[in-house]
């Protein structure tokens, strides 16, 4: 095993992925040699204190940032300006700052201006999450297997680029690198729409519930109950993925519409090929997802 | 235990409800003293003969329901008028017939009118199933704890109805009568419909990957892989469900779409508040049904 890759190790938010993290690096010891732990909620760290998964729970953002090589922001992104204008003059020169947000464009708009000379922004996005949050959710187990985005802008150094890599290959996960935009419109169309539409059949439900006066959720059947699964998700979190990839959103949501409204025209005038087709496509989608064992 | 609620019962169609009926009904001795299955198929009924669940595998359509005191249709919704032109007339006086598809004001439409004088219409649908199909996908618990909506016609016999609903009680389902209108509107919501946005979204992704000429479908993340799992579903079936429920799904799919466009809006004018509300009723939803132990 190799030495620790960071010296003084900043984890910025202790919710699902942050204190996932963190666990990490401390069971695993060969991350970080110290590692720092804020967040900006009293009642989060008092639990990560009892927890005691940090070597320093620290409730000054900037104390928690001073003299580390690297920092990872673990926060909704929809916080990144905020916390960035009060620890970007603190950021040591030659340091990594990495982030874990499912939103990248929105990561360069707001931490680049920001961000001072010297230090190297690296924003990552391991795709991995449970319907559960907050520092009691988290295991170090949670990036085994899964994918990690990296989406360095033009120009990064290709040494931080690497540093953040191998973090995340310690951490079990499979990297890939893209730029922010195809990233955005990737996460739209796996994630972030299935997302919205989750939200949103469960209103269009719960309406229909009320306007009929009975309680029809309790005959939900295997589709419907599928949908709820993912429509438990944190709130803050998902308010601010909806606002920072705005235009790959509504995109994949006008390509969505348009192709429900065909089979919906389809089944009015009872276009059977049609119909059959879409159905083809969706079991060839299903099996090609077996195939590639992300199923 | 009782005696055997049938003297002889014929299921039409060895699918993945068929054959889950047939098991059960094998298994459980009190259900029919006699088991006749017909399938049109001719490889199907070779296989039936070779799983051995049935007492009489019968090729024949009209030897098949012969002398039955119940008949129970298994097949594609689409194939009702067909299968019941070809047996109506061989239907015995005072036997009952049922069925077990997903749409109900289509299964009126297609055999009130050709039904005998004497024989008892009650139509049934076991909301349980699998992705998988065939002779070889079922098992006889596959109706233990589920939901059975029986909808009789005004003026039904209550002797009938109350047949046919002791025979779902025997496979450990649990009863609800309401008239078909009502029926189809709520597995609209619950099922057809989440289907139908599942086929979609397979097509939507499927076709952006084509367009970027990049496998973006490797990194399905936990939304869209729910989605598909449900998307891999019967073709026959569903095509015929969503031809057969037409009326329903399209208000369904209307009304989706009109809440879908609101949180589309909400996003493109930045409007927190709405987004934070459609993800809680999502979330309280997703409690109700835990609630309801339908999770």
């Amino acid at each position: 095993m190799s030495g620790p890759l960071f010296r003084r190790l900043c984890i910025i938010g202790a919710g699902l992925i942050g204190s996932s993290l963190a666990r990490l690096v401390r069971e695993r010891g060969d991350i970080a040699a110290h590692l720092v732990v804020h967040d900006s909620s009293a009642p989060v760290i008092e639990r990560v204190r009892e927890l005691g998964f940090a070597d320093t729970v620290e409730p000054n953002p900037v104390r928690a940032v001073e003299g580390c090589d690297a920092v990872v922001l673990c926060v909704p992104v929809g916080a990144y300006h905020g916390v960035m204008s009060v620890i970007a003059p603190h950021l040591a020169p030659g340091s990594v700052l990495s982030d874990v947000g499912s939103t990248k464009s929105s990561v360069l708009r707001d931490l680049l201006p920001l961000l001072p000379e010297g230090v190297h922004l690296v924003p990552g996005h391991p795709m991995a999450g449970t319907e559960f949050s907050g520092p009691d959710a988290g295991f170090a187990a949670l990036f085994q297997g899964r994918w990690v985005i990296l989406t360095p802008p033009p120009g990064s150094d290709p040494a931080a680029v690497e540093k953040v890599a191998e973090m995340w290959r310690r951490a079990g996960s499979t990297l890939e690198v893209m730029d922010a935009a195809k990233h955005d419109k990737v996460v739209a169309i796996v994630s972030h729409l299935p997302h919205l539409i989750a939200f949103t059949i469960c209103s269009t439900a719960d309406d229909l519930a009320q306007e009929t006066q009975d309680n029809i959720l309790r005959f939900a059947a295997s589709g419907f109950r599928d949908f709820t699964r993912i429509a438990a998700s944190d709130v803050a979190m998902w308010r601010d993925i909806f606002l920072n990839n705005r235009e790959a959103l509504l995109e994949m949501l006008a390509r969505f519409t348009e192709d429900s409204q065909a089979l919906g025209r389809a089944v009015r005038w009872g276009e059977a090929g049609f119909i059959e087709d879409r159905i083809q496509r969706g079991r060839k989608v299903r099996r090609s997802l077996i195939e590639m064992k992300q199923a």
